[in-house]
């Protein structure tokens, strides 16, 4: 679909310039420049040749077929442009000129006008206020940055052109190799959508790289790239948004829920690589690019010095990446070919004096132990070390199959290693932590290829009674679903609620006691009262009549005691449940990605320690399994001191059943179910309360 | 002290060689080459010149004073050479030579002869099994390094030779200037302490870097630190030691403490910068070496780009930088010197189009805020960009006595500009994350610098007692100190406890708890049983003397069929403590640095979330608040919903008194206080419960 962009068999540049430091100018050199096969028609008005080409005035007066348009003139001649381009039949236009969208008001209205005029053509659209596009393959460089950098496997897209420009200045000086570089813009029309899909099959590229602010569509965005990510590893810097959004939330889950929070969330279950900086963002980029991937999270660590060789070890445990433990055989081997003083256990150290062939032995010895998924080639410039012999040995058993990492360390004197070591596909960081991280991104990534693709369960639930308990609330005005409205709802998706029933009076509080079974729950039902217990609006453990009655008046002379505007239903009175682990489920709508929902064991755990974890729904069984596991107090559930273990699999049940309510029902903006008790293993989980707010 | 090692008058090299390649040619050729201007006495008695300067069989046959000899020779000679050192009336001695502890056995009792004979002549020791040092004040570069680096302020010690030589290499390949440069090797005699002394005082540092993997004396070292870092910051990155030591621990704190929980805790008390890698340790020492410190947290950004801006904003709030808010005044005079579709608000976006001139107004208006303490410049290079004119406005505005950073971020464009900019001592970040991280790094020091001394709390306590427990529980052979010790040590220490008598049979129990008053609890007393509760052993809440007299049988007999060879004292009868935050602080002697304290919420807060903190003892009142307020569920000490406060100035003595015991009574290597349960605000501590080995 994007063939137009990356392949095209002729360019024309609308707004082509003669004069140099002009955008119009540095464009229509770069294509020349860089060797762009294809054809190349300048078009402007005002010159009838641009740097040895025939100039055209008009698109329409070029004669042969134009499979790329890129426009760099002033916004307000843009929408006739894209006139032209229709009626000469052009299907792929770039729009470099800036003043759109992000000068807000008029120039969002002329975006919007632009963005609908060529989906009415048929035309895709990148930008506008975008730096353009570089396809090495190709030998496009379609785009005003200074310089092109060297063909590689790498892609990026970026949705600063700003930052495309300080990276390929990088790429240049670094001699690192990319397939392609794409300016997104303001993604009037293409996103990261449809550039992660082509490039997902793009065989010039094995590492997909992003930037991104945000983005437009985030389930679709998820969907996307969890299938990119199968074929191929997707590695995104998500900058902006750490702050928690704007609105004003009415529960736990809307309280702790942020943009961050989401896209973290997205990124899990999408298989995302997330990187925390552009450093990490290339750094893990080079070993992809470079190396296989390790079939397990062992790592043997090569050093000719004990320091580093330390330091490394340490970003092991630190990155969760464990040191390899080498064989009987290996180290027998190693004993053979190193000398005494040698350290023979992971890390291996072949001892400042080492030359060359040391390092031979120790890497290829190590290399074929089993027990080793990878290795980390550290050195220091000492004075008998062959710094570009050992380079060479490096790149040569690179083709070992498992992923070998290099440190060479210092500046002056490891330049050409690092030279040969680049062209062997081995990345070199400058500091072994790089190094050990880069690994252990590796390591994440192959483990969550080997997961089953996660299936989304369905349960049997009565969607009618829920379109009606929230019509009827729709009807009434009230956005807040009541107590007893919000648990028919998610009993009717399948959770199992305390018997209950509302009493007007004590008298009737005693009569439904009685039928309930002592002892019993009682709390105050009030359309306005959310915290209840704050209000002196809950009781529990009553074990008689007379208990009973006394409550109802102690609850209802409290609640409208503190909240006299309350509007007051009654006093529920509710079965009291036995013990059990009490968490809190919920969900909370977000922005980018829709209903984010949230796990974390209630009270303190929530309210303090925040100790919570989030996924999109809808959420697969694999997918829940982590969010319960990944909080810290996990090892609560599973059961400390000889306790039983809770039943996680009804937990887990649960929270696909609130995931599928949230999924039928897009108008439910805010919900928590809290406490939701979790019985011991085998027994259930019960929800003792709920609430919810609709759009 | 250490005069004769950085600015001798002559030097003598015992080992000198003609030879290129070994390393007693390197070192010879590195002190002549590098322009010492000294006298210089090859000895070697083979040779009568080497590199133009006469030769000497021995040091004796040398007729002028030496201040400094560096030996290159094998092991063997190096007891005669000491001999010879001294006759010659030498007191400063480096040996380069290996062979020694890191070879073990023999190599290892040659190093302690070796140390004591120079100890007998007064004679200080650098090495051996080290790199030598580097002074580019007195241009001396006694190391067989390859390179010297620029002069500059910042001086680096390791006790890794290799991690030196690539350091160094790095430092000469980006003109990165150092003062002192010393390998530690083996630390046979002159160690981190003695360096840190040295350099605290050595005006021509101005930030000391450390590369450490264990420290010899850890309380002197703590003691040499705090008074260093209050002069100038002491930046140290601490390698090995992660995984937990391996001495089986019979408490809590034993079994959560480790080397590196030590560390971490040694450096906090200390005021030392902890880097946590050896790119940060050098980011760091960039900002501090150019910059002078900020006074507050608030830090601005310019930038020509979005995208960076926001990743820098992002950088801010991980590393819990303040974004500073400007002031009317500073968005107003904004206005008027940048376009208005500039942002205008912290981060300032100058817009891609920006020259030199924008850089200028926006650097030098937002530096004059007071809101402002501090500013990072980022640029990117675009079409438009004055790279290296940028870089000289912001070399002029770092005169503004606020930290100024920068990220300039590509290579192969920029490299001028940050030549300019480390000429203005303006550190540069390739990504503005390490910038942002660099600027936290000096809040964080400024803050420390501003807080007083600690001072050590001195309680009354009954010494004599503990020590006679102590001295009974070893004439019986016993490390563990028996419930009933243990709580006589802590009472004797200042510590609450409630009320309790042993009981030997049900009637004593009943007798006693009616003197003590209902409700009372009871457990199991033996010295053999640690976990009470688990075999049974613990009653809460009797309320009756039929229920002390149940109980007292229950729990003996629980007791003796879960551990049937058990000693078993009686069954102690306790006052039932009224409710409060039980947490736990406790003792476990450190390898490196002696008592370390750990203080945490009792129960699954210590022991399934490893909420803990430590310091080490003895720790002063300041600490032991930070040590209190630092673990996540501190806000439960506080009091979260409504809920009274603790009494935590009664918790701060509790950890004073223990801080006093232990380290009074050095023979203790462990304790647990659990529960100690703090009573509401006011109310005081009462310590329910001890446990303690000694020596």
């Amino acid at each position: 679909m994007l063939e137009g962009f990356f392949n095209p068999r002729s360019v024309a540049i609308v707004g082509a310039s003669r004069e140099e430091g002009k955008t119009g100018h540095s464009i229509i050199s770069n294509i020349v420049k860089y060797g762009f096969p294809g054809k190349i028609y300048p078009v402007n008005p005002k010159a009838s040749e641009i740097m040895g080409l025939t100039s055209y005035p008009n698109l329409l007066s070029i004669e042969g077929d134009i499979d790329l348009a890129v426009i760099v003139i002033p916004p307000k001649f843009i929408l006739d442009a894209i006139d032209e381009c229709a009626k000469k039949g052009i299907k792929s236009v770039i729009i470099i000129s800036a003043g759109f969208k992000e000068t807000g008001g008029e120039g969002r209205r002329l975006e919007t006008e632009v963005a609908n005029k060529a989906r009415g053509y048929g035309i895709r659209l990148l930008g506008p206020n975008c730096l353009g596009l570089i396809d090495t393959g190709s030998m496009l460089n379609a785009s005003f940055a200074a310089g092109m950098p060297p063909k590689g496997k790498i892609a990026f897209f970026s949705q600063s052109g700003a930052l495309c420009t300080a990276i390929l200045d990088w790429a240049v000086g670094n001699n690192v190799g990319f397939s392609k570089f794409i300016s997104l813009g303001n993604k009037a029309d293409l996103s990261e959508l449809e550039l992660i899909r082509y490039l997902a099959d793009d065989p010039e590229t094995s590492v997909i790289l992003g930037y991104l602010e945000g983005v437009e569509k985030g389930r679709e965005f998820m969907d996307e790239a969890r299938k990119a990510a199968r074929k191929k590893p997707l590695i995104v810097v998500k900058a902006g948004g750490t702050a928690a959004g704007a609105r004003a939330a009415s529960s736990h889950t809307g309280t702790l829920a942020g943009a961050d929070r989401a896209f973290q969330a997205a990124f899990d279950q999408s298989g995302i690589i997330r990187a925390m900086s552009i450093e990490d963002l290339f750094d893990y980029a080079l070993s992809f690019a470079g190396q296989p991937l390790p079939s397990g999270p062992r790592l043997a660590i090569i050093t000719n010095a004990g320091g580093p060789g330390i330091i490394a070890a340490d970003a092991c445990e630190r990155f969760r990446v464990e040191l390899a433990e080498l064989s009987g055989d290996t180290i027998n081997k190693l004993r053979e070919s190193l000398p005494p003083v040698a350290g023979f256990f992971n890390p291996v150290d072949v001892i400042g004096d080492a030359r060359a062939d040391r390092y031979e032995a120790a890497v290829n010895t190590v290399l074929s132990d089993p027990n080793v998924n990878g290795a980390l080639v550290i050195l220091t410039p000492q004075a008998m070390t062959e710094v570009e012999k050992t380079a060479d040995i490096v790149a040569n058993a690179s083709r070992s199959g498992k992923p070998l990492i290099a440190s060479f360390m210092g500046e002056a004197s490891i330049k050409g290693a690092v030279d040969i070591l680049r062209k062997g596909g081995v990345p070199n960081y400058p500091y072994p932590e790089r190094g050990v991280k880069s690994f252990a991104s590796m390591v994440r990534y192959a483990q969550w290829l080997k997961e089953p693709e996660p299936v989304i369960g369905s349960f049997e639930a009565d969607r009618k009674k829920v379109e009606e308990i929230i019509a009827s609330a729709r009807k009434e005005d009230r956005l807040e679903l009541g107590e007893k409205e919000a648990r028919e709802v998610i009993k009717a998706y399948g959770f199992r609620i305390p018997k209950a029933m509302m009493a007007r009076t004590s008298e009737e509080a005693a009569i439904v006691a009685r039928g309930i079974g002592f002892p019993v729950v009682m709390k105050i039902s009030s359309p306005d009262i959310l915290h209840k217990t704050e209000v002196g609006g809950v009781k529990v453990g009553l074990a008689s009549e007379e208990e009973v009655e006394k409550a109802f008046l102690e609850i209802t002379s409290n609640a409208s005691r503190r909240m006299p505007k309350a509007l007051i239903w009654g006093v529920s009175v509710q079965e009291m449940v036995k013990k059990g682990k009490e968490v809190i489920v919920g969900m909370s709508k977000d922005h980018n990605f829709g209903p984010l929902l949230m796990f974390g064991l209630g009270g303190i755990y929530v309210e303090v320690l925040k100790d919570v974890s989030f996924r999109v729904a809808p959420v697969g069984k694999i997918d829940i399994e982590r969010m319960i596991s990944e909080i810290r107090s996990y090892p609560l559930l599973k059961g400390v001191r000889g306790e039983a273990p809770s039943d996680i699999d009804a937990l887990i049940e649960g929270i696909q059943r609130l995931s599928q309510l949230v999924t039928d029902f897009p108008e439910i903006i805010e919900m928590d179910i809290n406490p939701l008790v979790v019985l011991p293993k085998g027994e259930g989980v019960i929800a003792i309360d709920a609430r919810m707010t609709i759009e």
